[in-house]
């Protein structure tokens, strides 16, 4: 590359990768954040310059989580523009202009997005519900907090959440601080005491890091055994994802990857010396198939899960085929 | 009391409180161990005096896990026969030696019924098995070694674990040493990935902290889960355990008790203070329902959980009455 | 108001509150009908009044059920045409034709899709049948009736047909006697015979109250145990119901509420008086999750309830959108 | 017969057959009840006239209800000890005072074993439990009303009961009665709203009134549906009933006889005359398939439903083969 | 008629009513082809009596195996533009030539849908893999064998098959061989034996006769208990089926009728002659629910089978009004 | 050997061999005969001589079917009796009639054994009803063929019997035959058909080779198919089986050996030399566990699948520990 990659954009993809950053539409909106960066501090003259450092960029940030659905999709909705902008023109300015302009829409768009999905989700709970959750998603949070202000603001009953601490990572332990700090009580249980707990439950309220097109979701490892303990108890699933999790190229056959993480996550180096007998398997995600869940709900309305391949036709109309480059 | 409690005994209790003594057979035969220990370090002259002091020790002993039901098991049938004796005698010696020969003759069953099992349950086992096992149960484990060496002496294929660390005490770590100390490979998950990897399982085998009338298995919280695991996918699931591990009393209707652990085994003293609205649920063990059990193996036969209370009525003969006194 | 609501408008209110205009259908056509009654008997000269007395009607018959979801389609879709009118015109006869079209259309197009329905449906009846039916939906009679005709037409076998007495309101010996009058044979019998008969039925066929965005069917009390009934014994659920059943509201988040009726259809006044500590509850409907039915039978054709998103937003078009007031 | 049957034991013949005497175990006593009377009123001096008396009052009584059967067991454990008297003397006092003390001898013990289920059975709810029950069987409301006296007394919750209302004869409204008297809160609904509130229950508690060899349970018409819709829901299904309600003669193969009772007590006489064309099917009972029942609690302890034939074996001790006359 | 058949149509409809022309797109391109060879050989001059001719044709071929969907689909498509055609044109050559292009076009597409639901499905699998499938189905083959020869091509392990023998026909034996000769080594089982196989499959993946409107697949006979044993085990359920598979009058309500095979299929003419009160029953396919296929695979992409409906309508969009002839 | 094994014992064996001989039963009486054969024909003097014979003899018929648990379970039932008369004389005649008599019973009671399962299984049926039976079992046969004529007998309606064909020998032509020679009318259908036409039936009824401890039962391949579909349509399965069939071995973890026949019985050595890819697997038997069998039927009476292993012990007395030798 003629030009070091400015080290915030480095920092972003270091953040996707460490999983500091987390949670599928934060880190859409981080790559986003990336490639308006790059537009903004691009040292050449030349738009073809520009250009080939721009798909560097998206290229870095899109290897950082290669499972993360949301990225390639982020990534592809500013390409888009971008691409067709070089096709009508070449000034430079023009075109970090638009790579600008995408960003802000889709930053904006996405974080409409979970508002929406606030609200509507909402609706679908009642004053004094028990919630459980599972790792730690904005969207559903954002379910559950919302109500539970609404009910506060008329004078009901709040609502109480059952978050599991989700290893080997711990994300439940920032659901529950989270809940905690909008007031509302958390009981944190180990992940293998969801039998024993969700018959408490009323509603089961998780997110997604990828949906498949026949509705089967892919989440944080753990989703499909807390949805199959639910499911045996009847007590409902919500899925809470924007349309953003939807995976095009479930479509066309393709397997969401999941992703294996390292078995240092689960034990320390010296253990796994000390046996060599002993094998760590850490996927980060699993699937959970659409008969477990009720109802997945997007900023588009709520929908059942089998009806994936169409939402993604009907609503996204992602079209598979590659854009046309124009340098 | 007019004598101190030997330290040896105190230790005991200590380090079955503290989980340090794990596994129901074991902490049978500590408490065992600790009676003998109470008559040979009694310094009176009085059989009354022992016999309170014999008492009080089993009583110190009983309170420390008072949800492990091998533990009054065990003290139960040591009792009977020294309650007996001093029905018929008054020498102190004569009562200090039946204690020992009971607590000698416990001990040496409760370990040839680990033998037993271990032989029968490998019958059912085929060389190249893949094993899922959760939490640390000495029964399962030498079901499972025992079946491994055979094949490995047979020159047939070994065995391969699939084990869960199983949280809060990754007890499954211990299991994971213990069997790769055996030459036995072994895949370390975490809890919640058991979905994931179920598939890939010939057979689950646990053990049991307890057996219900009903055939309800009380063991690591978890288990219950695993088993709904297992189920769904078709994989059978076997429990290992020595019919002193058969509660009498819920044949009269109790419930057995699920012991809840401290919070801080979940997440540290500062987490709960700095979130006071978070609350830890930390029960050690969850009810596996009859319906998902294969086949209880114990060193009487193998059996369906079903016929759990047949089999406390015929094999075990435990009247519910309580023992005269005659003292 | 200005004006004293017409007597017969009153009536249909009251019909509609008593459930003595009974089935979704028919409710809603009464509720156009109504507005119609409310147009003819205007008796004033201003527009503008006219139309708070036309709001007002309306107002009146939606509180009359206000969880029948055909009645604020109903009034919505007549509501449309006349406040478009009214931003086109001030001429209070135009504006009261254009009442009347839109009811007369309305109405008409209620009456065919019952008939379209009983068409479709009836082809997925053979001969010598036993249909299990709850409570008393017209749409699922026509169905029954219309294929019924059809066999005895052809020298085929006819249907015979199970019916629950559907309690409290016994609406089930309104549906036996409709379909005795048809000369179909009935066998009543008590809802919760339901498991003791559902193996001699070959098919299950019932109504709908209002169908949801994730395919969740509202019906009767007691739709839901026989749908599960069903389930168990492999034998195939129906549910008959115009699109106009289908709620727009769920799209987005809406519960459909469910009607709670007065403890009196359930026990006298003086049994409710002499025991103070029993409470009588008495919700009207339940709901029938999507996974216990086979096929939506609707006048737009057959569908896998999951698919009601779909339909709502493709067939429906039902703008959640507010319409503008040009008064 | 030389003499008219005494007026009083014509009235629990009547009653009996009309349900004024109702729940298998007091029909089992007034039966018993039946042969006293007619040994204290017979007023020949015969031996072997007063066997054909009591032979007759015994089939009088039998045929009652051919379907109850604890009624048949009844007569059966007071015959035996009579008809070996018989083989042993003819002396006519001897006679009828061994059909006395027989008859006190079993309505005592049956007494008695309501009470030990209701003890054992208590020990299985909680504080604050929410029981479901269906029908009227004392042997279930002793079991809650116990359990709730005892945590009122220990100051704990007491408990609350859903109470259905079941039709078609509305035994449910004795039951909601009698839980009222005790001070429990009952919420009474229609026996087809069973799926709507089962979630809000902790238990389901019911009677029987046979339990066959492979543990299937006849109980009054819907207890298979609300045993359905609990495990459905993951909630625990304990039947309570005393050994006499096992039925010896499914050991051999045969059928619990389902009663069908007149169509009267569904609809009135004048509907079935005016619709000839609807028939009414009205069996008394139906039959719950033991994979829905975990528990079964009887005198002699709790048992998983499947040992039913073990228990008829080796607790009852009910010879198949008949006994031998000596008249 | 005017003109014999031709021989080589009169072959096709021999073939494929004796079912040496198998799979529903071989028999649609089988009837496509005998439209052109209608066209080609042709002998009169009048376009109206060609058009007798052509209508005589299809109705020859589509006599063959009602219950084909893809046959009635294939004539459909290419009835439409030769219709049309002479509604524009009186010129018998130009109309001839309409069909062989009409007739062209149709072939091509449905060669070419195989390749990409190969392609597609081929992605679902992964190297290693077993694959148990039923009965002879070409695309479900092509899918396997794409997947095979991408794997070994990219040095990966390849696939196993298990295939089930199929009666009566042993289409299995066609299945095996043919898989064998691509080197995949294929597993022979009697078909009931697939519930002991199962669980060493990673897949299913069977072709369809036709699809219904709520996701059911008519399969070969025996492929919905394939599908029940694999849902049991856990074990996932592909389908690879063209969209000409899809039948658009089942939207409307019809019920796909099941072919009823010769009885000499399954026992010779002797045994049937020898025993006449032994009835043989052989459909040809039975109904897979939906419920229990997790994926179908077209070549416009996979879908959950409950949005068959959909398909059919945005997909195909087949109209279910006849076309209009002008002859 | 001193003596040539006669040849009606090498029939005997052979015919077991070759499934000419059938049916546990026959199997088990069959070898009882062949014991009987030996002394009868065993030409020598001297008692030694005579039991080397007799073990020899034993030995071959023990190794002809090794996986059909009556035959150990008869000669066991001989031995028993002769080695005990061995340690108290040596007398060879009389020795040689202890195996005559010893046979004699076996054989007696184990024909009486049918009968009375036969008379106890039809009070199981009821006139008119349809039963399902899958391969050919004398046992079940001779349940359906005594309910059939009983109620031809009492003037009600006969039974009606679906078959399957069982593929690969086909014994369901047998049962076929054997049924409609009793007047009973059969309809006969490939095997993958079940799900098809299981709604039909009223009953399974089948056999059993060999019962495990935990109520699991090995028999002819595809029987676990037939229940697990007759338990998704809740259609009642019956097994019905001597006791002979319950295998003590399986109470000690010993898995029943599942029988793998040639591949000659599938397709013809031609097809396997041409394909050398394709392997045929022919199990002889599946495992149907516990859950999808509703009943054993046994000549000691009717139970729970789960109690298997109490009956083992309860009923058959069979010690697992072996019996002395005295020669």
């Amino acid at each position: 590359m003629a030009q070091e990659v400015d080290k915030r954009i480095l920092d972003i993809a270091e953040s996707i990768k460490e999983m500091k950053i987390r949670g599928a539409g934060t880190i859409a909106r981080a790559a986003a954040e990336a490639l308006k960066i790059a537009a903004e501090t691009f040292k050449g003259k030349d738009y073809r310059e520009f250009m080939n450092y721009f798909d560097y960029v998206a290229d870095l940030i899109l290897k950082t989580r290669p499972t993360a659905v949301s990225l390639p999709n982020a990534i592809r909705m500013i390409k888009r523009p971008v691409y067709k902008k070089v096709c009508e023109t070449t000034d430079l300015e023009e075109i970090k202009g638009t790579v600008a302009s995408a960003v802000n829409k889709f930053i904006e768009e996405s974080k409409k997005a979970i508002n929406t999905i606030a609200e509507i989700g909402s609706r679908r709970i009642k004053p004094g519900n028990i919630i459980l959750t599972h790792c730690h998603s904005r969207t559903a949070l954002s379910v559950i907090t919302t109500a539970h202000k609404k009910f506060i603001k008329e004078n009901k009953e709040g609502l109480r959440v059952i978050a599991t601490e989700t290893r080997p990572r711990f994300q439940g332990l920032i659901t529950a601080k989270s809940l905690a700090d909008e007031g509302i009580p958390v009981t944190l249980i180990v992940d293998s005491a969801v039998r024993s707990f969700i018959e408490e439950a009323d509603l089961v309220i998780v997110g997604a890091d990828a949906i498949a097109a026949n509705g089967a979701i892919v989440n944080k490892i753990g989703t499909s055994l807390v949805a199959l303990a639910a499911n045996e108890a009847r007590v409902r699933v919500y899925v809470a994802a924007e349309t953003i999790k939807f995976s095009p190229e479930t479509l066309v056959g393709a397997l969401v990857e999941i992703e294996e993480r390292p078995a240092t996550e689960v034990v320390d180096e010296k253990f796994l010396k000390k046996n060599p007998l002993i094998k760590v398997r850490n996927p980060a995600f699993d699937v959970t198939p659409p008969e477990y869940i009720d109802l997945i709900i997007t900023e588009k309305g709520v929908f059942s899960p089998q009806v994936a391949a169409i939402i993604l036709k009907d609503e996204l109309g992602w079209s598979l085929q590659e854009y046309t480059k124009c340098y």
